[in-house]
């Protein structure tokens, strides 16, 4: 029997194993305090969507008694600047802040299967290098000083696995930390864990083998989100003060959306990406689509907070990186106050059309933003050339066989995940004359797609006319297990290097049903088609949605990207002024 | 006979027909002007190295008697911002200044070749539009306004060829704009001409069947260099006040090294580089190795007054183009005054060993530097990845089969010029997978070469020690016709993104020769070595290089473009200073 086992099974169980005994014994929940129902590992991979009852474990990190007051304290009631500051001016140890956020980190971890390499012991360690150094010298290490922060499992840490869950990759330690590791240890915080991602890291719900399946803490129902879904629960669970995720097709925007928080998908060179463990050959960023790294936060001033100390140090690091210009928060609160800032309405991307509720949440936003002193709206036409930049990403992404990840995986004898059977094969690499007539036709997109951005297209006049556009994250909401839509709505403004946010608006209510209600507009294709399977109720209980966080995407130009926290700060303090935000916070 | 001749030949005697139309009888060079030995365009593609005789040309457009005092003045009197200020504040009208242009460049044109689509006839009524809307608004049209420019043939020009030298792409004109030449008219500048380049665009002589060879303004026994040799010689010429070129391999940098004029080669995405015809595949350079464009031009103020207004606007006009930083020329005057600024000296890069006078020069620049006030001067250890960066642009460079090229020139019948023969064949293209691992390959270079910047390569306290490097443009001085060697000293830096400028220092003097002296350091390679028959006695009379430009090659870290001026600025002031620099305007 033992002998026809997959050579996986035994490999994964170590991982657990390794992964289990680095929780320390009183940092376990009682077995009472999980909610009935967390399956195995492995059957939390092959689960389908109406298996898991509606349970949210949000509040059980308060609850459970594990946490003293005090960690609850540190772990609840700072943003990014102010427990820094804490820190800084010694009012908080940062051991202490490193401890309470590694317990609510594994806390997070035991409820919904958010870690794959906990990092407490070093990052207490470090922790006390930091106070000892301030006691000595009286200054910082940085201006991130004990923060403490995560990465997803496929940046390198030293000494650390990077096994993006897959077994073939399993207890093979990097030799040497990614450059966004060390850019942040630079800045004084502390990485206090790696977290879950897919198989592939190519899927949106992030489940695999060696880690099992992440839930999404809000409600199991719902798909945790992928790639970064690790990070979207750990941060939604305050386990962790920022997340660090990449995003090809929408790995950091998906999982933020997911879980009712902010995601940040700067532009090309803008923070580190070198360094990570992709299960892909190297180098196929540079010639097909490049991913990128970025934040995932609890508001848009930790968001804020993070981009200013790492890109203009960005350069030092990342041979990927180029120079950035980031004026100091505390500029950008004196700028923040928004002085004819035009902020344009993309409701569509003419391939799959949203689901009511995103459409209704898009109109709200735009609504409010109307009401808005200095803030001026405009609706976008649909480019021409937008319905073909999902296609066009798509191809760019499969640009090889597919066989070095398949490779992997069949190596150990693992089975795909539900949501890549059927999607995931070999193929035929591209030549390289179809590969340069793909980046060529993405140059036309990419040329098209600037006079959205412009007043005119006349040559002699070209002037910057939109600062910002919102749109849909997905054109449908939070999706139950396993069934997650076409990626359009995101992976487009990687394949033009748009900067790209996520900023959650409120929870879909009641009102929003519209139980017996069908869609009226005409199909658009298969994708549209498929789409429509998450809003038919003869295939789905629109109910499954209630309390679900509607979010909306902002966008604007390449390179962007301070421009994009603007715009999200202004969004942001324009949906909260209006009162709904708070909802989203279930 | 005739129906056993190439395709090309009577679609070349069309070309030259319609070249020399364009220009006015009234501008035509007498014969006894022109010096003797100036061959047909055939025997200009053949000629040899011995066959040419000493002779420059640079004093015709004074003593020809074509242009009136005035013209003389219009065209040598000035730079950029002082030419444009006389027409903006109505001292000079924008026709005469484009009218005196022209004039020179079609003189320039018989003594050397350097045109291939004089513009004449729209250009002048461009001007007189200009000077239209000056008057009615009183406003120029903008901070260019009349400038006269060109632009190398590869650039679009609705209603004009793009034959870049192939009669395969003759009589094809272009239908629209690059978006280079329409930033160029909405800054008010007036492109007066295309200009002359290789067959291919690969090569260091800019020679074709369509337009025959551009010669050396200086000394028709030096290659003008390539491929924006024909900007070379123009602008040298005075016949343009800015030229605009291309550069892989070392495009803008060569031509300006064999003028001696100041060629600046920025980083990817500052000036648009869209819209032009290449002869390649399109896309190539978005998956290989990206060529940029950009100016070459008489000072480093005019390098400045340009560079200003094209970057801070680029991404308006190109798709490849990112949010650009220039501070306006006044501003970085005060700059220019150097505080604390770091040179470092690269004197080799480990393949080729510079010949004696190319060390000479650096090191006679580097002592200048040491006793300029407010700068700091280093030595640059050899980078151990420097060498292998050579070979892996030329990979990069020949990623596909080399097809594309080959069948149009082919189809036409026209042979290949002579540097090419041997060097130019059809090849197997690469692989995604090999193209992929080349990329990797490169990121790992670009992340070892970040070292040579930094003072400390600890990932705990990494700062900016080294804001500019110097080193050769090439390992020899200025080569007779078709003897240029490698190009790794200049395509090097495009590999590596970074921007790179050229500043002539000096003119080659007797003390340079060391008649009977041989190199005493040991051969590399076979680079180094084909490198050495430029110096060995037995294979070239060192004489012929007497008198020639020696420059030096200035470079900064990626997307540092503006320190790249502020740098060549810094330099060429302490050249100027110490009195050599003179004596390069032979």
């Amino acid at each position: 029997m033992a002998s026809q086992e997959p050579r996986y099974v035994a490999i994964a169980q170590r991982k657990q194993a390794q992964l289990a005994a680095a929780i320390p014994a009183e940092w376990r929940l009682p077995a009472h305090v999980i909610p009935e129902g967390m399956l195995s590992i492995s059957e939390s991979i092959t689960v389908g969507p109406k298996e898991y009852q509606r349970v949210g474990v949000m509040d059980i990190p308060r609850t459970c008694g594990l946490l003293t007051a005090k960690e609850l304290e540190i772990t609840e009631k700072y943003d990014v600047r102010g427990l820094v500051e804490e820190m800084t001016e010694g009012r908080l140890k940062a051991e202490e802040v490193v401890r309470g956020f590694c317990k609510r980190a594994a806390v997070a971890h035991q409820l919904t299967r958010c870690l794959t390499e906990p990092l407490f012991d070093r990052a207490l360690q470090r922790a006390r290098e930091l106070d000892d150094h301030l006691q000595r010298t009286g200054t910082p290490v940085g201006p991130l000083h004990g923060l403490p922060v995560s990465v997803k499992d496929s940046f390198n840490i030293e000494g650390v696995d990077s096994s993006i869950g897959l077994s073939a990759l399993a207890f093979k330690p990097a030799t040497a930390n990614a450059p966004l590791v060390d850019l942040l240890q630079s800045l004084g915080a502390v990485v206090i864990a790696k977290t879950n991602i897919p198989q592939t890291l190519a899927t949106l719900d992030s489940c695999n083998h060696l880690f099992g399946r992440t839930l999404n803490p809000l409600n199991r129902q719902w798909t945790a989100g992928g790639s970064t879904g690790g990070e979207g629960a750990l941060v939604a669970m305050r386990g962790s003060m920022v997340g660090f995720g990449t995003d090809i097709g929408g790995s950091i925007r998906v999982p933020a959306m997911c879980q009712g928080i902010y995601g940040f998908k700067p532009s090309d060179g803008r923070v580190p990406y070198g360094g990570q463990e992709s299960g892909q050959m190297d180098g196929k960023g540079r010639i097909g689509l490049q991913p990128v790294a970025g934040p995932l936060a609890r508001s848009v001033a930790d968001i804020n907070a993070i981009m200013a100390e790492i890109v203009p140090r960005a350069e030092l690091f990342g041979e990927d990186c180029i120079p950035g210009y980031w004026p100091a928060p505390s500029v950008s609160g004196a700028l923040s106050a928004p002085r004819n800032f035009t902020i344009g309405i993309l409701k569509t991307d003419g391939l799959v059309t949203p689901l009511p509720p995103i459409t209704r949440i898009l109109n709200e936003v735009a609504n409010t933003l109307r009401h808005t002193p200095g803030v001026e709206v405009v609706d976008i036409p649909l480019p021409s050339v937008l319905p073909k930049c999902q296609a066009l990403a798509g191809r760019l992404m499969g640009l090889d066989d597919g066989s070095h990840m398949l490779d992997l995986i069949e190596s150990m004898g693992e089975d795909l995940m539900p949501w890549l059977q059927g999607r995931m094969k070999r193929g035929k690499a591209l030549t390289v004359d179809q590969l340069a007539k793909l980046q060529a036709q993405r140059a036309e997109v990419e040329r098209e797609m600037m006079k959205m951005w412009t007043l005119s297209s006349q040559a002699s006049s070209v002037a910057r006319r939109v600062d910002a556009i919102i749109c849909p994250v997905a054109p449908h909401p939070v999706p139950e297990l396993d069934r997650y839509n076409a990626v359009g709505y995101t992976s487009t403004f990687v394949l033009l290097d748009y900067p790209a946010g996520v900023v959650p608006v409120r929870a879909f209510a009641e009102s929003d049903l519209e139980i017996g209600r069908a869609m009226e507009e005409p199909v658009l294709g298969s994708w549209d088609k498929a789409n429509r399977k998450l809003w038919d109720e003869k295939t789905v209980d629109r109910r499954v949605y209630l309390g679900s966080p509607l979010s909306v995407q902002v966008v604007t130009p390449k390179q962007h990207d301070h421009q994009l926290f603007r715009a999200m700060e202004i969004i942001d303090r324009a949906v909260q002024g209006r009162g709904v935000s708070s909802s989203a916070k279930l």
